[in-house]
């Protein structure tokens, strides 16, 4: 074979190799991140990397899932807990106990409040605090002082449309000599007023409500019957198309940043809901640990950054994903999906 | 344990059971389907459904995935390229060779266009027709007849908005007095001017040009750079989020309704843009034969059918998924992404 690529393999770009193929192509949305100046990445604090131990595969390989927890102000009561639990060493041993197709891996104590357990439920720690449903939501906030101030673009930030003082209301509802019917296409969402990017993080919101949305990675508590909010002992991970419908009826608390292959390659359970079924409960993965990045010995600490999504580098970025115009394609759509616009994050090398 | 229930189990619902767990609870969108007439179910023609069986499961389990066709007037010319390789027996052998997490799963010749290939690239059957990528989108269509005409609703489908003589600009660029902001909303897509359903199918559209969406499990045709438009040898189907980007610049020709979970849990490939490696080369899955159900002997021939996209039953199923009202949920979400109203099918029993 002469040829020195696959031809599909062009085809299907999430994040195009670094290096241009072609000197007068325009970039594509991985080789701006590729390009973006060191002060554009923020480090992750270690306090707010999970780092979650798996059983090995099968096959023997080692899988080691890392989540980043949410920021204030979104969530901190549950994250809070999450913490607590880390700590108490309580979530070492469960099992992850369902895998729903499309939808969501969900891990936690088997023997919770579940009918055919065969033993009992593991006590939780002391200090969890009990959240209610009104902190699914905040009412405001105020967007960093790094924020940068700039003008409506076809992926605006939430952020840079605050710092701009643009009315959201008034943007949806009629078109003004500057806004376009583009511009404002670019902005629809049909599960918030608008949907835009803050702080590293994909935000819904409104005027004087905001919340964390659920995207693919996305992690969640797991809860009972309203006014059960879940206490973070049962968390979940969106491994599918994003079930937005959940926004502002779970408490979202972080994102999968490192191994989510592990979870989204289990096996699907069969019983409802994807849940494993007694005569499955082989299939339960079992978590071995999980650990605050910043509890860990110094040397074991893994290192994440997320490009700032109040950068100048994540502006282009969000903007070319909206606009796909590297050489394998024809058509830019013109606008993007808030959970088609991943934010950039990687590991720092040792 | 006391309980009867998973507290969780109730909170992800996908698709509630069927019978109401509080006769005052608003139905569940699987509760509705699940009471839909007999007549507003469609059968698939065996000419449309594609059988393709994968090798066993490293555990032993069987593994057959089913595609529905795209019909007419959709992407007809590599529908009919896959009838004629599905015909010759042509990807019987093939594998499946690239697992991209969040993404797509590919299935192919290992050896066509591959550098580091093994072997010769199998011959292609004579009769493929090469399609050009005008044939993307179709310029217009007649909604069939058994189209209801409704009025606009939270979600909309395509051939009623059609049939109700909606102006789709005017509804996205002005409100009037009918159209609320909710409606326009509901409506708004951030890749096409509007996107809904017909046919069974989810559709993107402006004015005069509309083409089917790349939500999960939709099945697309693998091509090289433009202009080559793929002749079907190389297909692919959606695992993640749903790339929209790619609508308008892949042919998308099916959908898989059956056995989904075969293909989204297998192991992730660890090359560029999910490739296996030739060192991991032993976890392609081999396929072992792909037939048409209408080729098959009658007492073999699976039988499928969808819901009716035109009916009473998919209207309220639509406004169901956008507004959760089932006991779980504590705010409705007032629209649904077209991608999170997957268009119920389902296995007639033998």
């Amino acid at each position: 074979m002469t040829k020195s690529l696959f031809p599909f393999a062009a085809l299907l770009a999430l994040a195009a190799p670094a290096q241009a193929q072609d000197e007068a192509a325009p970039p594509s949305p991985g080789e701006l991140v590729a390009q973006a100046p060191a002060a554009e990445w923020t480090t992750i604090a270690p306090q707010d990397l999970l780092v979650m131990t798996l059983a090995s595969a099968p096959d023997g390989t080692a899988r080691e899932v890392v989540i980043q927890l949410m920021p204030a102000p979104f969530s901190q009561g549950w994250v809070g807990n999450i913490r607590t639990l880390a700590r108490a060493g309580w979530y070492d041993g469960i099992t992850v106990n369902r895998v729903q197709d499309n939808y969501v891996v969900q891990w936690g104590d088997p023997n919770y409040d579940n009918p055919e357990a065969d033993g009992a439920a593991k006590p939780l720690p002391e200090g969890l605090k009990v959240m209610g449903e009104a902190e699914y939501t905040v009412p405001s906030f105020v967007p960093p002082a790094s924020s940068i101030k700039r003008e409506l673009q076809g992926a605006a930030t939430m952020s840079g449309l605050i710092a701009a003082g643009v009315n959201i209301d008034a943007l949806m509802a009629e078109p003004e000599p500057t806004q376009t019917s583009e511009a404002r296409r670019a902005l629809a969402d049909r599960y918030s007023r608008f949907a835009a990017f803050t702080q590293g993080w994909p935000i819904g919101g409104r005027d004087e409500e905001f919340w964390p949305v659920h995207c693919y990675g996305m992690v969640g508590v797991g809860r009972g019957m309203s006014p059960d909010t879940g206490s973070g002992a049962e968390l979940y991970t969106v491994i599918g198309h994003a079930p937005r419908h959940l926004d502002r009826n779970i408490a979202l608390v972080g994102r999968v940043v490192e191994g989510m292959e592990h979870l989204s390659s289990l096996p699907r359970g069969s019983g409802a809901l994807g849940f494993y079924t007694t005569k499955e409960a082989d299939k339960r993965t079992p978590i071995l640990s999980v650990r605050l990045a910043s509890d860990l010995p110094e040397a074991e600490r893994p290192a994440f950054e997320f490009l700032s999504t109040e950068g100048e580098t994540f502006a282009r970025y969000a903007e070319a994903r909206a606009n796909r115009r590297d050489p394998f394609f024809i058509h830019p759509a013109g606008g993007a999906d808030i959970c088609n616009i991943p934010v950039p994050v990687r590991r720092v090398a040792d």
